[in-house]
């Protein structure tokens, strides 16, 4: 791998860094790596807000290669929102930019004395006075950033007003909406008075073996475009199974209080498809093409909604236009806020509202009716800005509940907002939900797309019904060894690609001889080092926990009457793992076969 | 293999025949060795309503066992409807109860003196007579039949009112609403006075390597379970991605003339599964259990539609109800008749009333406008009774086009009413439609699940895009083989089983020991025979046609504007498959690549 670029804002100082051979290849890049370079310095003191915390982006062996689907990077450090591990990847051209540009990560540290950003051309970094950018959104500094470096080939990463002002849901954007955006490390960035971080070069991306990586890449891009899967993300995008979704019950509905939904039907990628749909876009070599350009009427070219935000600002606040959800997503990606979170945490307003919890005396006179887009609306700008109620939500959603006393109607773990697949509708997700290390997150494993059939049938797992209990443990920490390796490549979970296809380019781009076991183990490692990173910032079981909603029965819809038998399936993920049930922690053993020696010794000496 | 029990009801006389082991290998079973066995008899004078036209019903060697997905028959002949090579499978549990009742086969000529049925229980036949049953439709008959029998187990295949009156698009059915459709033999069926055959047995189906056999089938019947096709089929039916079809513009409206309808987003698995569905139902030892279970809120449980009844009933005609809907298909499956063709058929009477061909004065006072259900339900009544304007429908769409100088309005080949996947959204059914043995059918290649992805990656098959042309003219032929195989065997469609599993099942079943390309080479084969059927029986190239609507672009939706290169495509068809240009035939040098040395001799000498 090519070296990282330390850099202190605080002195301006910067510093290659060499990543030892052995942790290159014990974890390959990514996610997994930034774990292994971050676990010293994640101590529970450490305020992610300020200038000590680390801010370490970091690419792997396969992004900006030429597929499949490989053109992701991701940032990682301490959650400001979760106060525990926090990483968050990103699609779009920048990653693989980056590695043009010489380097495989930026390790920031420090703060800046004011408002700068970066650029980074070919090896050669400059640090930029932003105090004129400061307040522009996340589509606004693409332009600015780019006029004022005279390169339009440039690609700019940056905060919008969101990472500036604190919020806890904050992310980093590039390109024209591709977002990191769970766990708050926009928030993490604007602390370091870092708007931005533009990136160029011409170098080439360094493989093991070029010759043998070009004949496997071929034939994965051709298996992947051929793949059905494929064919319905290009064609209808990440909403294209919305409808299957919403037949399941898996698909929330004001704020996963409901089954069903007038006008569910609309939320669908066919429904996007045959309405305002314009155009697809790309990230970097990808074959899929999953994103939607949209035409609202006013002839402007738009980001179209993924799936998470068609649910989020749709059926969860009882919304069904695909309009308005279009503008509420796009003003998230320009304040710069994380979508999921924001549309959750205004969910649970929504909730709080209907329980009488609150009223309009707290709202500022807002009525949060199911539906009340308008009021959407408002919420997201006062949030962004801290005016008023959006104080409060700025916080998130955990912190809302408990301002009113109502802590467990917020559907979170950790302080992460649950994403818009409901485990009552795909029971491993509630595995997924309590043990992820970042909270409530979909994307540590998909595993709702494994309830439906999408298995990788070379992992070996055996197929449960998407409301069996107990028996699929194993299968969910096997789902998320595999994501894990999957996180640190930066490979896409959308591209389909079995693991044997995987094992052979991950190989010839790190000169390795692996079997399909040793790539889930190094999964495996990482998984459990993330896990120890937060034991050590305290978590133990009790933190592996599903919210209320998710253990009381839906009335009606797809999962109407299935409660989850929570409690079974979690000690079965307990074996299944090898944990310790009393502390939460990997056991001794499990850490020492696992080669992390030092960990064994931190958490049981 | 089992013998053939040949009937021949003018005489009662019975042989039990045995296939030449020479053509079970090459031919495996179901319609392939139908085809051979049959080659023989079909000639061009052969009236398919005479005594002396036979009804040749076959399993293949995968019938019956347990799985994935092999519990079909094939019923073949001459079809009355467009007088060449007719075959038409069907699920349900009729075939593997034949089996066990001792044969692989059932070969019936001749006509019985009055109305009769066929009761055979392990190997012994009893002939009965029907006249008391004659009038009833296929699901009284299930009753009378296994209470007159006194065997709740048996298995009734029958033909309702459609095929005593000679419907040219009659149909056999088994248990409830299972049909063999397509191609009228229920016409023919009827015609030898014959109402139904109830079978029963307790024998052993017969395979080579039993031991070697259960290995790979639990292991197919696993990845099937595990299958991201047969999720969705299994929660939401075959019309489980009628949304994306429709989205493709590949989901036919008001008879192939419009490309968007308002309400068409109801069509879909998903709505019905919401609405009506309440149970699921799976043919023999099937995993996928695709068949719905309905109830329109009268608390009875009924078949629920399938894809093509819901767009045949559907937005072919202008409606969107779904309860309607399945209240029409349930009439077709009761009195006998094929829906596609139904549907199809009134489908063109609608579109002749809209361009004023036809009016009221023909139409018996009816306003066949679209959405008018109450009409199409009178249709299918007066069609099947062959009453006023049902006389001419009772002929097909081709013939009543015919009667009103219409011929180019009807969408068929051949005779045969297209199914609900237009060509214009997945361009490779052009030449599915326009080469199929038995018209415009989608059951000898449903290439338009390859067109979005649904590709069996070993056949080696490149993508292409749903609107390439001439470029993707081999992959549609070797995807009919691939299709021609699992009709021989005979295996569902919709049982996404690789072809390598497939091959291992084949060389477990019938001690082969054979590779894909022999496995391929065995339905080309067979694809070639019955093509060299239909060219002795007058079939030339001017019968590889689209009717016009498939050649003019659709004005909306997600094919719009759209022209098929018909011509080019059909040029480089004849090339992939080594057609002679000028005659419509297989080349002599083909033939005798293909081991068919008497096909030969009769084409070309």
């Amino acid at each position: 791998m090519q070296p990282i670029l330390k850099i202190d804002l605080s002195t301006g100082a910067t510093e290659e860094y060499r990543i030892p051979k052995k942790w290159e290849q014990e974890y390959l890049g990514g996610a997994s790596l930034a774990a292994r370079l971050l676990y010293g310095a994640l101590s529970p003191a450490l305020d992610p807000l300020s200038p000590a915390a680390p801010l370490l982006i970091l690419t792997g062996p396969l992004s900006g290669t030429s597929g499949p689907a490989v053109g992701r990077f991701v940032v990682c450090g301490k959650s400001p929102a979760t106060g525990l591990w926090a990483e968050s990847n990103a699609g779009g051209f920048w990653g693989p930019e980056l590695r043009k540009a010489g380097y495989d990560g930026l390790w920031i540290t420090g703060k800046a004395a004011g408002p700068v950003y970066l650029h980074l051309a070919d090896g050669r970094l400059v640090v930029r006075e932003a105090a004129h950018l400061w307040g522009q959104d996340t589509y606004q500094i693409q332009e600015s950033i780019k006029t004022e470096i005279g390169q339009r080939g440039a690609r700019v990463l940056g905060i919008g007003p969101a990472g500036e002002n604190g919020i806890l849901f904050a992310g980093l954007f590039c390109d024209h909406g591709r977002a990191a955006g769970r766990t708050g490390l926009g928030a993490v960035m604007g602390a370091k008075n870092l708007k931005a971080i533009a990136v160029q070069g011409h170098g080439k991306i360094p493989l093991a073996d070029p010759e043998k990586f070009a004949g496997l890449r071929s034939a994965a891009n051709r298996a992947l475009k051929n793949d059905s899967m494929t064919s319905v993300l290009h064609d209808l995008g990440s909403a294209g199974a919305a409808d299957y979704f919403d037949y399941l019950g898996e698909m929330p509905k004001k704020y996963f209080s409901a089954g069903v939904l007038e006008g569910s039907e609309k939320i669908t990628g066919a429904s996007v498809a045959e309405t305002i749909l314009v155009g697809k876009k790309a990230c970097h070599a990808c074959v899929i093409a999953c994103g939607r350009v949209v035409d609202l009427g006013d002839g402007e070219k738009r980001k179209g909604p993924e799936y998470e935000t068609l649910v989020g600002f749709g059926p969860n606040l009882g919304i069904t236009d695909t309009h308005v959800i279009t503008r509420l997503g796009e003003l998230c990606d320009r304040y710069g806020v994380d979508i999921i979170s924001m549309s959750g945490t205004i969910g649970l307003a929504f909730r709080l509202f209907e329980l009488g919890v609150i009223s309009r005396d707290d709202t500022g006179g807002l009525a949060l009716t199911w539906g009340n887009a308008a009021a959407a609306e408002q919420l997201v700008r006062q949030t962004v800005r801290r005016e008023g109620f959006g104080e409060l939500l700025a916080l998130g959603s955990r912190a809302l509940g408990r301002h009113f006393g109502a802590e467990d109607e917020a559907v979170q773990v950790n302080g992460l907002e649950a994403a818009y697949h409901d485990p009552r509708g795909a029971s491993g997700m509630a595995l997924v939900y309590a043990t992820s290390p970042r909270g409530a997150c979909h994307n540590q494993s998909d595993y709702f797309l494994t309830e439906i059939g999408q298995a990788d049938g070379s992992l070996g797992m055996a197929f449960y019904d998407r409301h069996a209990g107990a028996e699929k443990a194993a299968n969910v920490a096997r789902h998320q060894d595999w994501r894990t390796v999957d996180n640190a490549l930066v490979l896409c979970l959308f591209a389909n690609v079995p693991p044997g296809t995987v094992l052979g380019l991950i190989n010839a781009a790190c000169g390795l001889d692996w079997t399909v076991d040793d790539m889930l183990r190094s999964g495996e490692r990482a998984w459990n080092l993330k896990r120890a990173i937060n034991n050590r910032l305290g978590l133990t079981r009790a933190n592996d926990k599903l919210p209320k909603a998710f253990l009381e029965p839906l009335p009606d819809g797809g999962a109407a009457g299935y409660v989850i038998p929570f409690d079974e399936m979690l000690s079965a993920y307990y074996t299944a793992r090898g944990w310790d049930p009393e502390t939460g922690r990997p056991t001794k053993d499990k850490l020492l076969a696992l080669g992390l020696d030092d960990v064994a010794a931190d958490l049981w000496e």
